[in-house]
């Protein structure tokens, strides 16, 4: 019984399965690998430095269970394990995985395996593989599985279990089968309890659920795993543009999928490109590549507040402290643009935002962000303010600390700052807000599309607005 | 047959169903709520006004349905029907729905309606209830179930199939089955599709799982979606401490909690406070009060970057343009870091990087941050200098444009902003990458923790560099 904690990977257990291999010990080497988990061991795996280590495991633990911690390894394990393989062990590697592993891994091998698999697998499942391995990447067909329990429409229950008795250990999942009429188009689809609850007597035509959610083979991965969440599914046909079945979606791949699509967003959100893989598994490299490019894209576009700088040079040789409160000012404003912008790219993720809220979203932000404005700004007014009088930043406008002209001078400085800021917060939680709308509008990922626009357009009216109200409090010229 | 898109919440639709209400067309009307699901219904609902209408669809349409439309309606619209329920209508609402979901909306509930609902339940579902509403928020228990089939460890086969039959209707699942001994302590779990395999006769001791992952009842819920997704579980047993079967958390109460955690670390990523409900819940007070503080913090902090811009406004009168660049360098090195800190924040909750990767994760980001800052600042070399030499900056340091000596000085002034970026990026990314991991190490959570430490972090040293290096390359006192 293993509790809440993960198994850990600590040297004494690597050293240990090392020792089990090296002193051949059968038996203990199966009980070990038995009494885990098929990922805690496939962690334990990627450790292993000797592909001949690896394959003693394979060797002599029983096929069901290697061939999930299979699905588990790093595709480098997974194709050097693979080349010292004889074709029966790939046989009975394949005839112990559900198709839709199999394809994940071959994805990921050269040529001369793939068809090595190709060549050793039984017919039907060499057409289930070609079938699977020919879907886009990231559409229903490519996460579903072929492996799933089909009844006639003429069934009785009692037929229907004994066929489930029958063909079930193959499947996939037994809990849901699925029932087609005479030209294969799926009429219903029945859960393992009514039939259990049901008169065995009774035909299933009767019972079955004739209301269920289907998806086409083509839809986004995305899209399948809103409807599982939506409908709390549990598993989903998938059919083809004929309305024909060809495969199901079953509950934890779409776990995969959220996970992996939420991972995407994220990084976008981050002004990162997407990674095929993990962290861990991306090399420095990869991770360069990913990064580069937008930090490119902001620094270009960081032109136009440059040239804002550069047309009011006067207010800032005049008032040289203006330049004091600049990195304040881009920071807190792009940070309120970030939160509206996350805000409304996740609720358009989870579907509670759509195109038609644009109005109610605009003034929504519209209020928050003159709530947040207005206490950010006044706020800093007395923090600027404060920061000059106790001297911690020195400005020396002409007349002497503490007389009243002085006093004046430092209340239209933090007034000019206070007022730009909350200007700048307003534009931000609007703008941050309605980019990923518009974004959405124009068939654009709004998680890409929004930060650097957000960054640039509050950047350049924040600097707008701070000189242009500098010219007027302090008369420059 | 619902395919892919959501019912539409059109006008059409609700002004249908409202006049379905009105014509008090009983059988249309139930035939049209049970041909959807009841998620679309309940969004439906949603629109209905007048509480007596949606309270004749409670009263029309069998209580199975809509008891599951109930637990989709928001807490007012829950409130306002349960005010006008009949007790016999509280009752079979009650009984149609499980017991976690009644707790879910009890929560929400006026004391005077919760008495109410505790009263006219029977003793069974009343133990059940309070037993649940006194479990911590966000653990296991919060989300666990108590109707799951218990089996004696005396059973054989067939009874097990008997008792599923008899008690499986008013359970969660059926198809796990969890197995007690004569303490109650849990000893083994077995699938319906294990005992419908098995030999009738068979002891379903010899048959069951004896090695399974369990929670205890105070486990926090993430952690529990972590054992889901690693161990593509769809049942857990929730253990208390003393190692009693007290409940069971199931696969569809996961994925809400997976979505509504990862919610809360993207909302908390981008330096807000995260939100107890959607956005389209929380009101505009809830909004700016979540936005605020964070923002504050940022200001405040950037007192240090206010602080050095000040002691250099020597350089800054001197080499005024050197303000132009400012918003770039504190734009790009923020994103920068921001990128790094998702990563790895992301890496932490999904498990895949731990505490003991310190040193690699440290190396890694060392050279993706060498890579990139390489890249970008090479390129910001050019580009500042064209900027400058294509007069869309404007930039005379005494010589006239385009001699030998304005050439030399434009590529003084670029490659000072390059060097900068160059180690803005350097420290952004490094710092990035290690703040998410100091703060797990100090148990802070690293989504909140590192956002606006990274920016004060890469403002302050990119300025410092930025001052220091431009005395040396302007010789400025």
């Amino acid at each position: 019984m293993v509790e809440r904690i993960f198994m850990s990977k600590d040297n004494f257990t690597i050293t240990y399965l090392l020792q089990l291999i090296k002193d051949k010990n059968v038996l203990e080497l199966r009980e070990f690998c038995e009494s885990n988990e098929p990922i805690d061991i496939a962690e334990l795996a990627e450790e292993i430095e000797d592909p001949k280590d690896l394959l003693f495991i394979f060797k002599t633990v029983k096929s069901d269970f290697t061939a999930e911690v299979f699905t588990y390894l790093s595709s480098d394990q997974q194709e050097k394990l693979l080349t010292l393989f004889t074709d029966k062990q790939l046989i009975e590697l394949i005839n112990s995985s559900y198709t839709d592993d199999i394809v994940d891994f071959m994805i990921d091998m050269p040529a001369n395996l793939v068809t090595r698999i190709l060549r050793i697998s039984d017919s039907d499942t060499r057409r289930d593989i070609n079938h699977l391995l020919n879907y886009k990447e990231d559409t229903a067909g490519s996460i579903m599985t072929t492996e799933y329990i089909l009844l006639p429409h003429s069934f009785s229950v009692e037929e229907a279990l004994t066929r489930i008795r029958k063909v079930g250990p193959d499947m996939e999942t037994i809990y849901t089968s699925f029932i087609v009429d005479s030209k294969r188009l799926l009429i219903g689809i029945i859960d393992i309890e009514d039939l259990l609850f049901a008169d065995p007597k009774a035909l299933i035509t009767d019972i079955m659920e004739k209301d269920f959610i289907t998806t086409n083979v083509n839809t986004d991965q995305e899209e399948v795993a809103q409807l599982f969440k939506r409908y709390d599914l549990t598993v989903m046909p998938v059919l083809n543009d004929d309305q024909r079945l060809i495969g199901i979606v079953t509950i934890d791949d779409v776990i995969d999928v959220i996970e992996q699509e939420t991972s995407e967003d994220i990084q976008k959100m981050a002004a990162l490109n997407p990674l095929d893989v993990s962290y861990n598994r991306s090399s420095v490299a990869v991770l360069a590549k990913k990064s580069a490019p937008w930090l490119l894209v902001l620094m270009v576009l960081s032109v136009f507040s440059s040239i804002i700088l550069n047309r009011f040079e006067a207010s800032l040789e005049q008032v040289v402290i203006l330049a004091a409160f600049i990195p304040m000012l881009m920071d807190t404003g792009g940070n309120a643009g970030s939160q509206s912008t996350t805000l409304i790219t996740r609720g358009i993720a989870l579907k509670e935002i759509e195109l038609s809220d644009f109005k109610r979203v605009f003034l929504k932000e519209m209020r928050v962000s003159l709530l947040v404005g207005l206490a950010v700004g006044l706020f800093s007014f007395f923090w600027i303010s404060f920061q000059i009088m106790t001297g911690i930043l020195i400005y020396e406008p002409g007349p002497w600390p503490w007389t009243w002209p002085w006093i004046g001078e430092v209340a239209k400085l933090s007034g000019l700052v206070a007022i730009t800021l909350f200007s700048a917060i307003v534009i931000a939680k609007v703008f941050g807000g309605m980019l990923p709308l518009i974004a959405t509008k124009l068939k654009k990922d709004p998680a890409v599309m929004s930060g650097p626009f957000v960054t640039t357009i509050v950047d350049v009216s924040a600097l707008i607005i701070y000189f242009l109200l500098s010219t007027l409090f302090f008369s420059i010229i």
